[in-house]
């Protein structure tokens, strides 16, 4: 096995569960696999018991979609599949019908930076079941994940009140582009910089980095490193100062700033890893502005979280810049989003579009029937609420009603003729051809900057956050209670 | 940005943090570049509070050490980076020696599939100064993550006593490796089978799967998608049950299971994928054995880990086949591992070793100085403990002491004489040459299964686990000793 040859640089149409294949060898027997269908993907509760989600993620999607194709190795290894009885997997007349598969599907996806709620699709595709079927993992798997992180990000970034968030996760990161998503996560969720060099190359995104306990531990003395490593980069200096005592590194690097200074540089300042930050960055603060360096900003890292930068900041620490990794790249206390993909209208022979339900025990689970978009509506320059609605339905401009499709006593009146309005769903692919143009990461980031700013500051309260009102229109919650309604009196024998 | 045409087929040396760079830089600007030194991988505790850790991504730390260079891409980009004052951030001599870079460390490692300890070093690298810097994250990145995956489905696979567990975590996985490695260390770790058709390809590990509730409502009714099912995969029908009302879709199950019957074949068995597992699997069992049927399996998925799955077999759930996904490969508890990469030991231009210690106010943090390897010591099959030791130091066949580095009170006699022993490092590389034969994947698991049994069932408890004694030869004991208080005295200026 080798990773860096065979892996990530020819077709990942592999990279699918297997029961999507055998799901669509049976849509292919069953001559079904061409019927038309629309699947929805999103999420059913916020991360991080938070009061917002920012998508992220559709790049990779668009990118895995253009390239979507079963390759010669990937032929050959399905056709090589055997059934338990030693016959091969998939018909012969599959395979062929794999090897000529090209994307065809329409998909209309929430732009990234956009913030996202729960039940309301992120991304919507449209077109023949199998296209649908085999997407439906890759689809998760990329947006999930930088959705997840970029949300991380975002609530790190505001507990950090605007102070720059540096994100050096790669060392702990889940496999290697388990670090190069997040890296890109991050930075859209409001982070400055990654520490991951490979990201910063392929992204585009500012990378920074200073130095390691072992620069110190490799020198005679502490100070003597820190002379060092001010000799290679006068102009980049932040000290680690906790090698072996926090206060003598201070001290040390007090020293060091001392002779940059005597040949007029300054430093930058200084990093502080373990031990009490609240404390040991007061003590510092102290430390430098008494020795005449008032203006070196003390970095701190080591575990941090938004509640942890939360806490610090409420114990007044003398903390101007936040280094995070482990707790953001794999969004430590929720590493998955957990998205979900669900059929929700397939079309008929007639050329009607049929809703679908899927009923069970968990009424967290039934999913939204029909197609439907979002609108999200701003008064004020404010979001007020976002309603999910059957895209061919008409909107009464002078009222209607949405409903929380987890409660149907949670009820707000709309009246869009008072409101601006913005359709969140936007066409990406049509019949397969890209009809959208990804803007560069730094308008993502401005974007997301923007989305956020657009809403009331209680939605984005780290704890306990005001919950922000989502809704099926009126029309579309009426045909989803029907339905549910029709169908279990049909899985009691009734109908 | 075209994940698959960018990256991943090209050199991964920029895989690394920043600050490697720049420390790289310094290191080249000091004439340290080659010093020699001695960096040491390991975890400070096991993951999911758990008895022991299981070592894995070896394979992927060869690959990667083996095909290390700069491309010509990564010089350039390295070369276009800016200091903040515009100059070139690397002076083009640098570029230059990292052009010529190649890879000549010597490298230690556990195989994979061994389980390890705390504190122990599980790779260690020996080479110039540099290439150790720059190798210390993409080999965390790699190793921390399967790593920790392995031990993750070993605990599954342990709590599952034995019953077939199946790996379907890529929908909710961090990133596409995030999903490939995880299903190769979920493989290692005991699983069956993977849904990941991709890691199937790569790795050459089983593949699994049947239908998902999109393929029922694409049907006017679950009987129907049943029945169509059947006919696609006679031989490998699991159904779904839980579309619209698990009950009744035992009942469809079992229709189309008479059919297959009538034409000599034999259904495999039921999926329940929601509402309470304990209940549901009881009530199909009955329904199943009554309908006479009592070999079809029933497979149990929907947030399962280690401890639900205790929890229902101690619940007498009837289940047969536990189907694991997001709590598996995201190690939802606990999803990093935070193994850290240590300088150890440098070589001074005399040709004298000298050992490293780096201090904490977290005392947990202070590393363990010199060369080390590990020694397993055996009684009987079963192993009884674990040395840290000096790689030069003898050790007394008639008896040594050791002494646990995060407790001195606790201490072990061993008698080397009366037991077998193993080392645990084994060379993989001597002066950048690959000495190593990479086992198969299957013998990989299979070496974790044997040493998993090695170990008493109290290490192995999934809470509470009793703790395998591992601790440091009494001369290791002592020099440490001895270098933390000859820096505490030097960090307070006595020395």
């Amino acid at each position: 096995m080798k990773i860096t040859k065979d892996l990530y640089h020819g077709s990942l149409a592999l990279l699918t569960d297997f029961y999507q294949l055998t799901m669509a060898y049976a849509y292919w027997k069953s001559d079904k696999g061409e019927q038309e269908a629309v699947f929805n993907l999103f999420f059913r509760k916020h991360p991080f018991q938070g009061g917002f989600t920012l998508a992220a993620g559709l790049d990779y999607v668009i990118d895995y979609c253009r390239n979507f194709r079963f390759g010669k190795e990937d032929l050959e290894y399905l056709s090589k599949m055997k059934a338990p009885d030693g016959s091969p997997q998939f018909e012969k007349g599959f395979i062929d019908y794999l090897s000529k598969l090209k994307f065809t599907c329409d998909i209309d996806a929430v732009e990234e930076g956009t913030v996202v709620f729960p039940n309301a699709p992120m991304i919507r595709v449209r077109g023949p079941l199998i296209q649908c079927q085999l997407l439906e993992t890759p689809l998760l798997n990329l947006f999930n994940f930088q959705t997840l992180i970029a949300t991380k990000a975002a609530r790190i970034n505001l507990a950090a009140k605007g102070e720059p968030v540096l994100e050096f996760g790669l060392r702990r990161a889940q496999g290697i582009d388990g670090a190069l998503a997040a890296s890109r996560a991050a930075y859209i969720g409001g982070c400055t910089s990654t520490s991951n060099v490979m990201a910063g190359k392929l992204f585009g995104i500012p990378v920074s980095g200073t130095h390691a306990h072992s620069w110190i531990m490799s020198f005679e003395s502490e100070l003597e490193a820190f002379e060092a490593y001010a000799d290679a980069f006068p102009d980049q200096c932040v000290f680690l100062v906790d090698t072996y005592d926090t206060i003598n590194g201070v001290k040390n690097a007090i020293k060091v700033g001392e002779i940059l200074r005597s040949k007029g540089k300054e430093m930058i300042g200084i990093r502080i890893d373990s031990g009490d930050l609240a404390y040991y960055s007061n003590k510092a603060r102290e430390m430098l502005d008494e020795a005449g360096f008032p203006e070196a900003k003390i970095v701190a890292s080591n575990d941090l979280d938004e509640n942890i930068i939360h806490s610090l900041k409420g114990q007044e620490a003398s903390v101007n810049v936040w280094g995070v990794g482990t707790k953001l790249v794999t969004a430590y206390d929720q590493p998955a989003l957990g998205a979900v993909y669900k059929l929700s209208a397939v079309k008929e022979e007639s050329g009607e579009w049929v809703p679908k339900i899927k009923i069970s025990q968990q009424s967290l689970k039934i999913n939204i029937p029909g197609i439907h978009n979002v609108k999200r509506y701003y008064s004020n320059g404010k979001a007020v609420a976002d309603m999910i609605y059957l895209e061919d339905q008409e909107i009464n401009p002078r009222g209607t009603v949405i409903i929380d499709p987890t409660d149907a006593t949670r009820r707000k009146r709309i009246m869009p003729a008072f409101y601006k309005e913005e359709e969140l769903l936007k066409p990406i692919f049509k019949n397969g051809k890209l009809v959208y143009k990804s803007p560069k990461i730094k308008d993502i980031r401005e974007r997301a900057q923007n989305q956020l700013a657009s809403f009331d500051k209680t939605h984005k309260r780290i704890v306990n956050p005001h919950l922000y009102p989502v809704g099926l229109e009126e029309n579309l919650h009426h045909m989803r209670m029907n339905l549910v309604l029709k169908a279990k009196q049909m899985e009691n024998g009734e109908a």
